[in-house]
């Protein structure tokens, strides 16, 4: 069968190698039987032609930075390497908008949008390695989001080839229309089990003409929440606010030999922008002060990546501890305290070190299991996961906020939505792909 | 079979005749067998386990103030009444969000989030008369759509009512969640043909602060898209930016005795909202002031609310001339004055008056085919329209931004999704509504 399919495919081991896992940690042991490095829209029509008719299950793969195993190949896959297909095809300043193919990574499209005075406003922790089209699939979030949307709120289309290599069009150029379900968004977030995606027209934004600050320490995570939270009762709007707690900080202490955890045991940094930032932070430091002892308050661009770097510190440092599993629940913002409590307490019982950072603005939670050096994600694991997922469902919230249900917790998947939807997302799936060759086993 | 059906219901021929149409002014002679005042969603479920049983066809509607015919009642159908289902049942502060039964007047919801300094950001010109769920059956836009996003961007999650009387929850009440795909997003929009909404939970935003309001004159309407265009062009984001044509001057000069047209034959009307409004405004001003011989600004929100005044009376202005056909195409904003020009021609050559208002913020153009006292719309009338619709797609656009397909536009459908598409979105419907009972021969 690999010789009917187009240019571009390898059967060799390593290069399927290569290809077969994402950055989950998880492997269920599948091996695909080939690669293809589609390189146009044509190539993957192709590939799935051949594949529909044969019945030969399709993984469609980006960067592979995926967390949640949605890129992960099954056994006896094709899988679809979209890297290649890597072109700005169009940024247009007038209408804020960029056209592009699925493989460009996502911080080079904000980069290209920079030069117009826009931007991409998705920034997952990825941004740098992840391509825009896996950020589609799994409707990535990011630390923006509060602000600015989630993946799907900057998607105005999509070019998109079914299972059967007929290709279809979703969405506008416009910011508004109404013709026709809404397919655009059905595509977002599907993980690769509806249909691929190999282009997409993606909204930019005005890149902020300026940016404000803070960062503070508190005694406790509960204290830090009760500034978040101020934050919002004061009817403030920052761009991004993120928290860590005090395994984080104790690791990046750890890792970079700094002196973070003397400060306090909860990091929060808030960053406001736009014309309106230094006004709207001047309000955000008057409510988080009488909260923390330590609060630094920046407009210097250069300042602010630093205390940013904080932030991004966190995770480095806690792979330096073991294998981590990171988790990606929601939950209420109002809620955010509750579950940091719950959190700690699964900790506490499974024995395993869990790490929390938050992006606070949303009630969005990473929870990160930290295992020792050379454990599996072994039953014991998945219980303490799996705790973690039922405690974000007891709190009004969701079992992913931004990584996506990929393989890793499909099981869960019935407990947030009910068996209903269930079936209705089952027999969506089924009008998209009756043959079930797209992605078998992942989302749904 | 009407003796099956939940308490508050009616057969009375002036009830049935008082909840037959929508304001779309479009009769196609359809009588409804009854009319269902539903109270609860229970009685929602019993309305449409009868319905689907029978085969009989169930047109859902709030306040009828629809402008596509969505809500215009089949021959022999039961029309579903939600009006009276209008409580605000929650408003977290907190959570900035709100619960609400599907009858609740739009702007009632938006006064009582302003007691808690909140607002919903949506706002369509019908927001006093129109019903929440109508909103999100349309997927209804507004003025503010171009900073704040459509009604989907506001709509976190859905409680549904199914064909067959199931009933399902969608989406969540977190701002983040990619767990399964996103049916909360393909409800809505969809124009009572996939389910019926009983419930929902909507985002809230913060009031803004500060408004600061431009409204300037132009010799012609290109100059206008131009100033319109230079906004942009300078990375601002107006929360409004509304055009009025030269006929819309006309008129409200007629009806309220104003000068408008003296000072110019094009309107422009931009606000900037929250903290950066007035840095923001300084930006707009000196950007518009060059193209405009007549800037006024103000940041008192009394005389911001009388230069919105001017951009409110057009319609009621343009009604008095004679039946009013209100269209909604959407193209790029930077195709907005070739749009106008070709509306203009197919004025001229049909020889109906057409009026043009636009947010322009979005390239949502409204052109008003106002008819003679006493003209049907007759096939004449509907050539005009379909030249707009030709037009708006043929510069990109969609042939509508914001009020839907209903009956009116379905004949037009397909030249904008192409039969791949009208397929899929057919046999989704098939997914949610086997027996075709939900609002047929609507939307798709």
């Amino acid at each position: 069968m690999t010789s009917l399919l187009p240019a571009g495919w390898a059967t060799d081991p390593a290069v399927l190698d290569a290809r077969r896992l994402d950055r989950s940690g998880f492997d269920p042991g599948g091996r695909p039987r080939a690669v293809v490095f589609a390189e146009s829209a044509d190539e993957v029509a192709e590939v799935l032609r051949i594949a529909n008719a044969d019945g030969t299950p399709v993984v469609t793969r980006g960067a592979g930075t995926g967390l949640s195993g949605g890129a992960v190949a099954t056994d006896g896959s094709i899988v679809l390497d979209l890297s290649r297909m890597s072109r700005i095809v169009e940024i247009s300043a007038t209408d804020e908008l960029a056209v592009v193919e699925p493989g460009v990574i996502t911080s080079d499209l904000d980069r290209a949008a920079g030069r117009y005075g826009l931007r991409y406003a998705p920034d997952p922790a990825s941004v740098a390695i992840s391509t825009i089209g896996g950020n589609i699939a799994t409707n990535a979030g990011g630390l923006r989001c509060a602000k600015y949307g989630v993946t799907r709120d900057s998607v105005l289309g999509l070019d998109v080839v079914l299972a059967d290599g007929r290709r279809v069009g979703t969405g506008r150029r416009t910011v508004k229309g109404v013709a026709g379900y809404d397919l655009t968004a059905l595509f977002v977030g599907s993980e690769g089990t509806l249909g691929v995606i190999v282009g997409a027209t993606v909204r930019l934004r005005p890149a902020p003409v300026r940016t404000a600050t803070l960062a503070a320490f508190f005694p406790d995570f509960v204290a830090a929440t009760t500034a978040a939270a101020a934050v919002t009762a004061a009817r403030l709007q920052p761009a991004i606010a993120e928290l860590l707690d005090r395994v984080c900080l104790d690791a990046i202490d750890d890792a970079d030999g700094t002196a973070l955890r003397a400060r306090g045991a909860a990091f929060l940094l808030v960053q406001t922008d736009g014309p309106g930032a230094d006004v709207e932070m001047d309000a955000v430091r008057a409510v988080v002060e009488p909260l923390s002892g330590d609060v630094e308050v920046t407009t210097d661009p250069v300042r602010a990546e630093a205390l940013l770097a904080t932030r991004r510190a966190a995770l480095p440092a806690l792979e330096r501890h073991g294998r981590v599993l990171i988790e990606d629940v929601a939950v209420p913002r109002s809620r955010m305290a509750d579950a940091v409590a719950a959190i700690e307490k699964i900790g506490v019982r499974s024995g395993i070190r869990i790490a929390t950072m938050a992006h606070a603005g949303d009630g969005n939670l990473h929870p990160i299991l930290v295992l020792d050096h050379g454990r599996a994600f072994d039953e014991d694991v998945w219980t303490a996961a799996g705790e973690v997922f039922t405690a974000a469902l007891d709190l009004g919230g969701t079992l992913t906020g931004e990584h996506g249900v990929g393989l890793l917790k499909r099981r869960w998947l019935v407990d947030e939505l009910g068996p209903d939807v269930v079936d209705l997302q089952r027999e969506l799936k089924a009008v998209f792909d009756p043959n079930a060759i797209l992605n078998p086993g992942k989302k749904v």
